[in-house]
Formats: structure tokens, sequence, C-alpha cells
């Protein structure tokens, strides 16, 4: 099958297309996928770069965290499933591939009349955002939250599940027109214009009654962790999922403690089979009906196929996306 | 009455003993206690040095945060009290004084035969360990628990409770001779010797299986917490009550994300009525049933007369104290 493979480490340049990659096989308890679109992450970046090693289990040299596709095959001990269902979900790699296996507990079924590259928005966004939010956030309707990088994949997941969920929103971008769209299109409350240097506590602070932000989804870190602390209110919770303004910070802890604030990092890849089929779960249990309801709607910035990765990926980096990049094969 | 009052702002020379303020009345749902003993904490030596600010509502001038003494007068609205009751607790400010009002909500029985200096001991120390262990970290059984300072009166305090819970417990401390009392006295399981430059996470990963350590009670902060993420599991959690090692630090947010661990700051002394009145009962109902079966045992340092407060703050900056050093009024 044709995949793409991280072959030695000259950087991005190590990420080749070939079109010899042996084809996996569904296991018991797993299903072979027909991959039809895969989103684009940082991870993927990363994990090309060497700095986001793939956990034990997962082909290491296919990058892809998540996908949307076709049953083709059903391993043994696998009940639920037909050939040719239309699937999406996580995987710890190997989606960039015309074939993946997945964990039968951890596939979930593409709702409604999505398109395959829809579908592939969903899954890393939406089971990221919603973990984050409501798993360990405890997200409620009187909550004022506070996203950063609103803009991202994720970003626009996360408005759209609190919008979904009643609370008042706030969103941090660069980018003005990305500001603009979340309010027209996803009900963004207040948008907060960031420059070079963050400054948008005192604006938080006053769109909120002087009260402050409940709860952070945080992408960026770095700079933006101490002004959000000034942000927010007395045991206010932050789920940092995200390290875009980069993984080393000066900290003052004395207003973490003053303020009582909880502060949570959080992964999805590194954990266990167990954990990702109860997120599997959650998903299926609160969002697919909202997809179905049109709540919620995946946000595709563009598509771009496999044979244009480094295209897809100069787009990513440009910081210009708004939304989710994805991946296809040419038919 | 007599107080230690902070006139002007010359820093520890601010702290004078005065003969003629003024007693303050209990009001309605408020009981006036007779001062007989009073905890000394760093607290009253930053308020003294104006970085500390009481919260509103109590004495701004007067410091001292718990005290233990006898029932003097009840005001309206007070049940379940009688003059001469001895009692202990938490106050906002206004322990180092002949008499100071309490809150009926947050006033706790002295349990047994303890004397007013041991019971001096309790409040603080106890309260903040539970609470940080109990209430907010989940302390079971299964928990390895690493307490940092552990000499300190917080420490020893978390360290009780902790055996009594079944946990295993590490702690740190830059003396040989604390780490060996609370070995023999405590039973402490895993002592940890720090010298300037914290190195303990490899020690706390060996005596831990490799599992690494599931809680950590912080009361240093500064240079020691990227290397208790070091020592920590996935999920870990800590909670940071104390900064004695310094509030600006530089964090590795990448180790707090990729290990999922949850960082919680806290402080007792700003929270409001309706906490503290829940930290009481929880105080009642769980740790003064085992201060009368004597599993837990307050840990005096030594006691100065109020007339040499500048000695007992001499000791405690010296770090030579090991448990509570308390203050009492010449008969």
């Amino acid at each position: 099958m044709k995949a793409i493979r991280i072959v030695g480490n000259k950087g991005l340049a190590s990420l080749v297309l070939e079109r010899d990659v042996q084809r996996p096989e569904a296991q018991s308890g797993q299903l072979l996928i027909r991959v039809e679109a895969a989103g684009l992450n940082r991870a993927d970046i990363l994990q090309s770069l060497g700095q986001y090693p793939a956990p034990p289990g997962v082909p290491i040299d296919v990058p892809g965290l998540e996908y949307a596709g076709v049953v083709e095959a059903i391993g043994d001990d696998v009940a639920g499933f037909n050939l040719g269902d239309r699937v999406m979900g996580l995987v710890g790699g190997g989606a960039f591939a015309e074939y993946l296996v997945a964990e039968k507990s951890e596939i979930l079924p593409i709702p409604g009349a999505l398109s395959f590259a829809q579908a592939a928005c969903i899954p890393e966004a939406f089971a990221t955002a919603f973990d984050a939010l409501v798993t360990q956030g405890g997200l409620v309707a009187s909550d004022r939250v506070l996203i950063h990088a609103i803009g991202s994949g994720v970003g626009v997941a996360a408005l759209q599940i609190c919008r979904a969920w009643g609370a008042l929103t706030l969103g941090t971008s660069r980018s003005e027109t990305k500001l603009r769209s979340c309010v027209s299109e996803y009900g963004l409350n207040v948008p907060l214009l960031c420059s070079e240097v963050p400054a948008f506590a005192e604006a938080a602070r006053t769109s909120t009654q002087g009260r402050g932000v409940s709860l952070v989804v945080d992408l960026v870190g770095g700079p933006y962790l101490t002004e959000t602390f000034q942000a927010m209110e007395t045991r206010g919770r932050i789920i940092l999922v995200g390290l875009l303004g980069g993984s080393t910070v000066e900290l003052n802890l004395r207003m973490l403690m003053q303020k009582r604030i909880h502060l949570t990092g959080t992964v999805m890849r590194s954990r266990s089979r167990e954990e990702k089929a109860s997120v599997t779960q959650a998903i299926i249990d609160h969002l697919i009906p909202m997809f179905q309801s049109k709540v919620l709607r995946p946000k595709l910035d563009s598509v771009f196929v496999f044979d244009q990765l480094s295209d897809a990926i100069q787009r990513m980096q440009s910081n210009r996306s708004f939304g989710k990049i994805v991946l296809t094969w040419p038919h």
C-alpha cells in the first residue's frame, strides 16, 4: 500500500511517500480500515522531527493520528461492525497510509452525511476539547471559558462545545480574521486579539463583570500563562493541552497559590487502552448526537492530497489555516 | 489588653508589644477567647514585612493565625459552647493578643488532656495538611506521598496523617537530624536529604519500585518543582501550600503535559466563611478523634513568651526548629 513514512532524520524532508509499504493486518479485537482522509496535526510534524516518538504498539515510522474511512476487514472477537461501515477515530500513529488497523473500542461512527474530509476534522479536535472541557474541566453553563488559539482545530471545537453547553466564551488569536469568523460562524462572545506580548487579562475581567474566567483551555502555554492567571477567578481551572507558545516558562507561583488555581496538563496519545476506550464512549454518547443534529460542525480549513503533504505542512506552519487541514488519497 | 502590633513599616522592628490595645467584643455568632498560646507562622513574619496583608474583617495590625485558649464570653446566636471551654482554632489574624474573637463555625475543641501550648501546634499545620492531602489530594492508602520540608509544622502533620491513612511517605529536608527524627518518631518511610540543588527524583523513583510518587505536598516550590515532576507518576497530584524555596520559577511545561500532572495552589486564610466552616467540620470529624486516641500528636518545637517574640522569629528563620514554635502570655 501507499503510506507516508519517516525515513532518516532530515527533518521534514524525512517524510516520503512510499508505494510498497506492507499493509497491516487486523488482529483479534481490531478492524482494518481503508483510510479516505486523515487530519494533519502539529504532532505529526514534531514526530517527523524526532520530538514526539510514537508510543509502544503503533507503527513508529508512519505518522497520522486521526482518520476517516471504511471498514475493510474485521478481526476476531469484534461485534457491532460491518464491512463498508463509515468510521473515524484516533490512532497512536499510522493514519497517513491507505490502510490502518484500529482497536474496536476506539472507533467512532461518522455522523450523518458528513464527507470523509469533514469527518477527519472531528476526532483529535473534538476528543481533545471534550476531554479537556467536560471530563477534566467539569464544564457547566455558568462557566466563563477562555480558549487560547481559538482559530485552531481544538480551539474551534472547544468554542462549539462551550456554546452548546451554554457557557460564556472568550477566545484569543493573533488573527483578526479568525476572531471575526469565530464570532460570526460560531457565536464567540468575547474576541481577544493578541500581539507578540499577550495582554488579555484586563479585557477578560471586564467582559466577565470583574469576576474573571473560571475555566481555560490553553493550547499556547509559554508567556500566556502568567497573563492567564491574572484573567482568572479564585479556584479557576486551566487545562493545558498544547504548547504553541513554548514549553519553558517563568512562572509566578504565588499567584497560583493565592488564587488557588488548578493547572492540569493533558495529552491523549500516551493514554492506556482503557482510558482511550472511555474517551471514545464519551464522544459517542455526548458529541455524535450533536453532530447529527448539526449543533456541532466540523471546521475544515483545506484538503490536500498526500502527494502534497509538504504544501499542507507549509500551510499549517504559516498559521493561516482556520480549522483543520486534511489529507486524502487521490482516487 | 496586651497584644503584638505592627506599627509602621520598619520590617520585623515594626512588631511591638503594646499594653493598651482595645479588647475586641464578640458580635452575633462569635465568641470571645482568652488566648493562652498562639502558634508562630511564616505568614506572621510576611505580614509584618507588608507582604501578606490581612483579609477583610480581621484586625489588620495584630498578627497571629492560630490560638489555643478559653471561652471568655459568648455572643448572641451561639449554641454548643460554655464559658471556660478549652478551644483552639484558625483566625484570619489577631491571635497575638490576650483576647480575640472567633466565628462559632471556626472553633475546635482541644482534644483530651493536651496543654494549651500543644494545642496551639494543631490548627494551622493539621488543617493545612488535611485539606491538602485529603480534601484536595484525595489521599488513599495506596498513595506514595512526597512531603517537602518535612521538618516543618505542616510537614510533620502531613507525615502523621499519611501514616494514619496507611500511605507510603517520602520526605525531603536539608537537615539530617530532622529526617532521623521523622523516621524514628513518626515512621517516615523514605528520608531524602537535600542540599542546595535538589536531587531527589531518582531516589524517589527507586524507593517506589520505579512507579514514582502519586501525591506531593509541596511547601517549597521554587527549584524543587521541576525535580518533583521527575519524581512523579502519570496523573500525579501536587498540592502547593508554600513557597519556602521562592515564588518565581522556570518550569518545563512539557513534562507537566506529558505526565498529565495536576498542580493545585492553595491558601487557607483568604477563604470564605463557608469554606472555613467546612474545613473546621472536617477536622472535628476526622482528626480530633485521632488526637484523642493519640494516633496524631502535635509537634511542639519550643515555647516563647510574647515578650521574646524576636527570639522566636530568629529561631524560625534559622531553620533549626522542628515542629511548631509557640508563643504564650506569662501569668
